[in-house]
């Protein structure tokens, strides 16, 4: 399982200031707190925390790669950040995301070709984000048959299904667990499967709850990363229990430190 | 989602001296307590708490339905404690349990049958638990085949795929959740699906966490029954959102109370 932690993130208001003020220190704690607590990657995402995205997103990129080792996973709603921030840093990044819209398409997979990234990929289209099971594993195949085209393995993709509010679409994430379990079948090997988990609780009481609830359940359909907040304890205990019990962590009476170690 | 209580059970001490003592007390209090904590109906299993199961049986029987109004699920291994058992509880009892195999399903169909009772039927066969999720299967086609010739509806019968512990064999839960998810599709309308959860963190340190995670996963999966502890809140709380999840209770933000009351 692939925790790509969420927390740098100027929707945050820590890292918002912290953006703003240049003060590394925040930023640098997130992201040792975040690897130590399990996270492989780290999603940065300056999101409307500056006027200067593009610099902004420099100077995250290179304030976290300083503090950790983790992967970092570029993520931004403003295209012209990803060039820049993709040279500046120095592993194999994962690129937050390209939608199955072909314009999309077209922009992201020659950017994750040409930078040896994996690509994180939601299935949204022209219309939209989809509300049946179907629809959603259609624009994965349109994702997957065009990664193909330009040369990108299925294996590099992380297909998104997209996680909306239960407080509002409460339909919603039965399809969306139904779709990862056929995201599977679409490709050998398959692709990854990934979330972004808080949005499940948007506007929610209980978040905690909400949130680990759909992960243990997407574990047991087959995801196998999410977007989440590696910091909620009670959350990585779930997930460490769920892949333990799908056999992918060895039992030990004390199987949560020893993954934790 | 059908909870079935599973604390009214000679195994546990209070519930072994309460029946050697006859203290009608502590059975109903259990009794009660379990059913305002969300089941729906009660496990009843003298164990090896008497030398006179009958005896003790029906005396656990009337004491629980002197109590609530729940179902009761008459469970014990020894076959003479059925028929009276099942003469003298008033409502529509369930029946734990028939295995596949021939000689039990002759026994248990017929009785089920009798007394209009719902059958928990377990997939064992001659040759015992099987490892395999299709051997699982297997099993269940079987006794699904057997109660249409008894005449046994498909929808009377909860099939239990058998959760075995994960301390000693960590390959098993994927099976039994991979069987849940294809026991779904045996007939129409589906045989429920039951699992008895506790078994599954026998000889293990957090217990409680891997209790509700494999119950968060089977719901996944289409489980629709549980032979579990009600008295655990935090494994309460997980099912009810699980269930949320999928649509089966009504989304509001106090949604954890709403479903208690």
């Amino acid at each position: 399982m692939l925790v790509i932690g969420e927390r740098i993130n100027g929707m945050f208001r820590d890292v918002r200031r912290a953006i703003q003020g240049r003060d590394k220190e925040v930023i640098q704690d997130l992201a040792r707190r975040q690897v130590e607590a399990g996270a492989q990657a780290l999603d940065i995402n300056v999101g409307t925390a500056s006027a200067e995205p593009v610099e902004a997103m420099l100077w995250l990129v290179e304030t976290t790669q300083e503090a950790v080792s983790a992967r970092l996973c570029i993520d931004s709603a403003k295209r012209e950040v990803f060039e820049p921030a993709l040279e500046a840093y120095k592993g194999r990044p994962i690129i937050n995301s390209t939608t199955g819209a072909q314009e999309s398409l077209d922009f992201f997979l020659p950017l994750a070709l040409k930078h040896d990234a994996e690509l994180i990929a939601l299935t949204i289209d022209e219309s939209g984000v989809p509300s049946s099971t179907e629809a959603r594993v259609e624009i994965a195949m349109r994702i997957l048959v065009a990664a193909m085209e330009y040369g990108l393995p299925p294996e590099t993709l992380y297909i998104d299904p997209v996680v909306l509010p239960v407080s509002a679409l409460q339909d919603q994430p039965g399809h969306v667990l139904a779709a990862i379990g056929q995201f599977r079948q679409l490709a050998s090997p398959p692709p990854h499967i990934v979330v972004g988990l808080s949005n499940i609780s948007q506007n929610s009481t209980e978040r905690s709850l909400i949130n680990r609830t759909l992960l243990v359940m997407g574990i047991a359909h087959g995801l196998d990363a999410a977007l989440m907040d590696p910091l909620d304890t009670e959350m990585m205990d779930a997930m460490i229990t769920a892949e333990l019990l799908l056999n992918k962590n060895l039992y030990c009476d004390s199987f949560l430190e020893a993954y934790r170690r």
